[in-house]
């Protein structure tokens, strides 16, 4: 038997060959969770006047050297300066303004304090302790300077992001489109919306899993359909389906019984193969090619191996078909909260939730990690690796595992 | 001066008066990242029989109890079941049948050996090596039993729900409706879509950070638009508001200043408020109450303290009305990866990162932590709590931090 191929080695096959998407132009409504297409900088530096934090009064602090508790330094009040009001003329030795909160502060001045600070009446204000040029005074450019990059090609945007694009002015902002995965079930046990269920027949589960998976990533998704176990009509819709979609994700049929045909239906519709089985379990049952610039995932027909094997393999691909800086699985070290009874003769990947409840990282294995259970990959945002000629894992054991979306 | 609530003393007010949305029932492709409104229990077990996880043979265990690798014991073919075939009728002693992928077991066979292990003709299949009832088959209900619960009212609805869904032949789930979020920006600072922006004028950030936190806890977004400084513009804004919307976010005018009316001027439109103030820095500075059962968040116009005041106050107020079961913040035990050396006369709270890269908990807080400082809000997904009075705090001290969704 050939030797199989490791999952780095899958990985490192596979991503550069990624193209990243196209760009568009949305609205910054409509940007939070999409992928920077370029590198977006300030033109003006945010906020763009010196500022003051509070109502108060702001001065020269040159002109409060001398001021105590019992020997005020009173300075004349020249104007009041509201939020929203242009700073105006500057202001000589002896004078003051009066400020509202987010008022710019006028030359002159390089120094604030809160009016519950002093005396005052509307012509003076009495300042009873000395201060420093620049205390209280947000000085322009505190969260901002022109000319810095606000987010980078391939970063995505989030809520702070969005806010920071709008100080600038910006309504639009260039993201990735959201490629389009189209999703293939193949298996005659899939039933029809008119069959029985439950002597041979099930429904399609990988359809969901698979497609809520893709959406997650922000992908849009189309659904070619079921075919049953055949060469031409897995063939036709794989065809079918990449002239409509960006990539493709296929499950069941790629084992190597006598009706698998998903890998071999795929290559008759011009799929060149890259990757044919991964060494891993579970998931390792799979055949991953191009067409041209377009992926082919074709993964097993069992729903917790389709899903682990898209979280390990293909989630990393699409992120970088979505423009991602960093497509990969970000990998930690953590610790099994639990033993592993089995021996992992080959790289064994354990499902299960990330607990930081102490401050450690611990994976806590879930309850059931057979090919077919699905209902351990609930929640799951954290897959253990074990590693290959492993014996069983105790409670404490440290492994590496992969943070991956759980939605 | 009033002793300020805590931040678990507002959350205790807050909390229990947030009334979930209603449920409205949606199709499944649609349903990842929505709430559960009710549990779903699975009518069927999954898989539905039991069934061959790879090509093979089945038989009974007890046939081949005498068997071995030079004295195999030959079993009758009786018939071929591809997967989607019905189980048929039962098998005898002395009888196999030949199985694919995810075919029914009929009854008479409890243990299946892939062809690889056998010998075999159309006729006959030796076997080798004794086999035990149960091994190699895939029991009926591995996955899900009838009866089980799939998920419960107030989960997220994931990618593996999703799937687990789907076999059971659902195609619709009820689901909590997304709430309606009214976002309205106060300040005469704001620039108005003609005007200049440098001297007093800036442009409105927070309407659109504010969307995007909302947006990325599921809810739909509003924005009743900007208001200048005025009591009335803006009592008659948060009346509007608040018929059109599930509740209000409000930016702006909350301090104690001579132009500060959002407080007041929310309760000219009918608001009660709960919470004046609460001691924590930044984001303080807040009013917070409810028209009916539609709460009211009036936030700082910081741009930094807003966002911070939500994700601590607001984000668990939404997510009870979004319909999580567990809707606050998760709270861990984390170390500061580096040091905070202002001291911390009122609760801070540190805005920054998790870093999990070697194993344990930690908090690199963000570069600029002043009110105004957005972009240290970029990439923000833990905010940790410095206890009032503490010192200047070293690297390495252990703090508490509650992990916020960073979109």
């Amino acid at each position: 038997m050939r030797e199989l191929i490791s999952i780095s080695a899958a990985l490192e096959t596979l991503l550069p060959r990624m193209i990243p998407a196209a760009g568009e132009e949305i609205d910054l409504c409509e940007a939070r969770g999409r992928v920077a297409f370029e590198d977006v900088r300030a033109h003006m530096s945010i906020p763009p006047f010196a500022r003051s934090p509070y109502d108060g009064y702001a001065f020269a602090a040159r002109d409060v050297e001398g001021a105590g508790k019992y020997s005020p330094v009173t300075l004349r009040v020249v104007r009041e300066i509201a939020a929203g009001s242009p700073a105006g003329e500057g202001i000589g030795p002896g004078e003051a303004v009066k400020l509202m909160t987010g008022a710019p502060v006028p030359t002159g001045a390089d120094t604030v304090v809160k009016f519950e600070t002093t005396e005052f009446t509307e012509e003076a204000v009495s300042i009873f302790e000395p201060s420093s040029p620049g205390r209280d005074v947000i000085p322009a450019g505190e969260d901002v300077l022109a000319g810095d990059v606000i987010i980078a090609k391939g970063e995505l945007i989030d809520a702070a992001v969005s806010g920071m694009l709008a100080a600038q002015g910006l309504s639009r902002v260039k993201v990735y489109v959201r490629p389009v995965a189209g999703i293939l079930s193949t298996g005659s046990e899939l039933a029809g919306r008119t069959e029985l269920i439950g002597d041979g027949k099930i429904h399609d589960s990988n359809r969901y899993s698979l497609g809520a998976a893709c959406a997650g990533l922000g992908l849009s998704v189309r659904f070619i359909g079921t075919r049953a176990d055949s060469p031409e009509g897995i063939a036709e819709a794989v065809k079918k389906g990449l002239e409509d979609c960006d990539l493709l994700l296929t499950t069941g049929g790629v084992s190597v019984g006598d009706y698998d045909y998903t890998a071999s239906a795929s290559e008759a519709a011009g799929v060149g193969m890259l990757v044919r089985n991964v060494n891993m379990k579970p998931g390792g049952t799979c055949a991953i090619g191009m067409k041209g610039e377009k992926p082919v995932f074709c993964l097993s027909g069992n729903p917790a191996s389709s899903l682990i094997a898209f979280y390990v393999l293909a989630q990393p691909c699409l992120k970088k078909l979505c423009g991602h800086r960093d497509p990969r699985n970000p990998a930690i070290q953590v610790k099994l909260a639990h033993g592993i009874k089995k021996a992992s003769p080959k790289p064994r990947l354990v499902r299960g939730a990330l607990d930081l409840s102490d401050g450690t990282a611990r994976l806590v294995p879930h309850e059931g990690q057979g090919n077919g259970v699905l209902r351990s990959m609930k929640g799951c945002n954290l897959i253990g690796l074990i590693p290959e000629g492993s014996p069983p894992q105790k409670a404490g054991a440290e492994i590496t595992a992969w943070l991956v979306d759980s939605l």
